[in-house]
């Protein structure tokens, strides 16, 4: 059964907002950019909104050509995670980490650790990393190739997997009188030995209150959305450019989760949204304007850029896009270059329009009104079966989250779509996720 | 200056208690032990009581033989670190992470953003992991030699402070009106190329409030104290059986320092130290006694033998321990392993009557006592200048840190020896500890 309403992720970075220019707005608090006080502020208001979860992003470099003009701090992801938790009770916690530099046994005690501590509110936005600047941090001059980077991560994720699975569920005792703590014939060793890893086990942990952490994946290429249907809970995707495009997709995905013998209703697609909501659709366009302006030139094309892997501060902003690389031959990230290069040949922009164009939403679904509007959208696709919810990307701290809630969210409940209070305890209750049964590995 | 107070540290690890048995003691918070409630207890205990820094342990593996007798629980340091982030405000808080398994890039942007989201309140205790249970969790059937590992863990933390130091310390610049978020000429890459790293940096997280988290070290080795004495800023050592044997150890430390062209005084020795404290000295050693009684017999001399490297539970019980490996020959934790066989040789103890002593303070200063005496005790060692403070191994959670606040650091204020308040901000502040110049490399 598909839900009957929809799942929404507060979705941010440690760069201020998800508008380029976000941190010049007069109302983001940008001197708080290193300070807990603002997550935790994020967190909280995102709390009181009934989101699914909080979702943190995360990259392992910078680039150093904008850098001036738009923030590229990051905070580790996990470690911030780590730092909500206490100031939360309810919302899932979710952060992004890349299997390429990374390994499953570290990996599979910081996100049991995290579940356990904030009571089974923990996911796991699983990337494989994409830019040769991220390599060259982990003394690799280019990245891995797209391919071989999804073998490994699947073998990562296996791994990771069979550790959360190393301890029943019913293991520990605390038999205080006969001094036995746990059973140890529920604890095994995984023995795993594979093409990349080799890793003989158990955790040094119990089997957490998920039982595993939710699974999240981005991956928009072909091999990255058969990784997705394989393994994921959950679909973090850039949505399509109409709701009939969305539909299709959205039945592509499911039937590929079908063809891995998986239920369907057990993987839960949310592409990004970036919404500009105001008390009116007026208050709304001229907030939008008002951060557009604030966007250097320079910054919004070096950008795009970066995306296309061409250069383009050379050409003439004001010309039609030079050629691009088609999909196969590029190395980075293929969602975004995909919409950009689709962009570019169908309205037939300059390099200058579709910056802008590109700056307010980064190839994201974009929209722009009242509460009563931008639910229209978010309705139009949920209930045109488009989607199962939305990773709302805020487009400036803190108050892009308020912005949402008391606008969007409140309207959303309204018309039922969207959840009053919390159900549940654990981010599966939240999202409809079933507890996922131990398969033990009778000392394989 | 060495200062007129001592330091202290209040050190746990996920097992409910330094002492063995802690779990089976009845005011244990035993079916907490994967709680957030319980370590916030222990924190908040802590920073009434005026610690330095919570100290967290942990390893990468656990071990398999006294599972059931004993938790082998480890949390991962970090994570549960972070965590604790927002309900405390002043105590610096301190984990353990292993060089070994784990990479720079990755290290120096979690306690990056720890050190951030804590207002400068981080610790890394540095180790290069000891067991060959832990290598087998990563790909490898032994362990690497002990002097590899160290040459390795030198060069892991030159990348890390680097990587620190990537950013000059006002390079942020928050211009809102020129769009100019950051100054990027005080940015640099760090371009490092080493024996076993290479990493182009920079760090993609501005420096940190104290400009490098404190760094901590505890290798007992002779290697080890190398290691510590040049890069360290803390040295948590196992105590010397006396204090004579321990002012001659502090003096050679500090003396080791200074020969890297360091200020002794900026390097801070703080052995561990397991107290077990009562209202009277009568009340202690009852409630010591009653931990003791608490000890099945397999355990401790299952531990006895991990520790030595030989399994002595073929042996009877009664008989003296048997030849033990040198020192030299032993890839294992050095420091326990040394006052181990020491003791058996000088002392004539049975097995049995070695792992009864060794469990109560596994290879610690132990002192059983009144407020008053344990005070005694510590202000010897310090007055006497055989350390410059001490991690205390709380026996058992959180009731250990309460016994010890009230008796113990309420005696040593009454004489002057422990702050009555936190005077400073940060962990460098509490230990006295200069705040790094930074040295940024003109794009090295």
């Amino acid at each position: 059964m598909r839900n009957d309403h929809m799942h929404l992720g507060s979705f941010f970075t440690t760069y201020l907002g998800h508008h380029l220019a976000a941190w010049r707005y007069p109302e983001t608090k940008t001197e708080e950019v290193l300070d807990l006080s603002l997550y935790k502020e994020v967190a909280e208001l995102s709390e009181k909104g009934k989101f699914d979860m909080l979702f943190i992003a995360d990259v392992l470099a910078h680039n150093e050509e904008d850098i001036e003009y738009t923030p590229q701090i990051r905070l580790e992801g996990p470690t911030l995670m780590a730092a909500l938790t206490a100031v939360t009770n309810k919302i899932g916690l979710a952060s992004t980490l890349s299997t390429t530099y990374h390994h499953p046994y570290n990996v599979a005690r910081e996100f049991s650790t995290q579940d356990h501590l904030s009571g089974g509110r923990t996911a796991w936005n699983i990337v494989t990393s994409a830019h040769d600047n991220e390599a060259q941090n982990y003394g690799k001059s280019q990245h891995l190739d797209h391919s071989l980077r999804y073998e490994r991560c699947e073998e990562f994720v296996q791994v990771t997997k069979e550790l959360w699975n190393s301890w029943e569920d019913d293991t520990l005792l605390f038999d205080r009188e006969k001094g036995k703590f746990l059973d140890g014939s529920k604890i095994s060793p995984i023995h795993f030995e594979g093409n990349y890893y080799n890793v003989r086990g158990p955790l040094n942990i119990p089997r957490s209150p998920q039982g595993n952490p939710v699974l999240i994946s981005a991956g928009a290429s072909p091999r990255g959305q058969e990784f997705a249907a394989k393994v994921a809970d959950v679909f973090f995707t850039i949505a399509s450019s109409t709701v009939e495009e969305g539909k299709a997709f959205y039945i592509e995905m499911k039937q590929k989760v079908k063809s891995y013998g998986r239920d369907p209703n057990q993987f839960k697609i949310m592409p990004g949204v970036v919404p500009f909501v105001g008390q009116t659709q007026k208050e709304a366009e001229e907030k939008l304007e008002h951060f557009q302006e604030l966007i250097l030139p320079e910054l919004g094309i070096g950008m795009l850029s970066r995306y296309l892997g061409i250069d383009l501060i050379e050409h003439s902003p004001d010309t039609l896009l030079p050629e691009v690389p088609s999909l196969d031959q590029y190395n980075g990230e293929k969602g975004r270059f995909k919409i950009l290069s689709e962009l570019s040949r169908k309205e037939n922009l300059t390099i200058r329009q579709i910056a802008r164009l590109f700056a307010r939403g980064q190839g994201h679904l974009f929209v722009v009104g009242s509460g009563d509007q931008v639910a229209d959208k978010l309705s139009e696709w949920f209930l045109g079966e488009a989607c199962d919810g939305f990773n709302v990307k805020i487009p400036y701290l803190p108050g892009g989250v308020s912005d949402f809630v008391d606008y969007v969210t409140l309207e959303l409940q309204n018309r039922g779509l969207f959840r009053t209070d919390y159900e549940g305890t654990t981010l599966r209750d939240h999202l409809g996720l079933e507890y996922p049964n131990v398969k033990l590995k009778t000392n394989a």
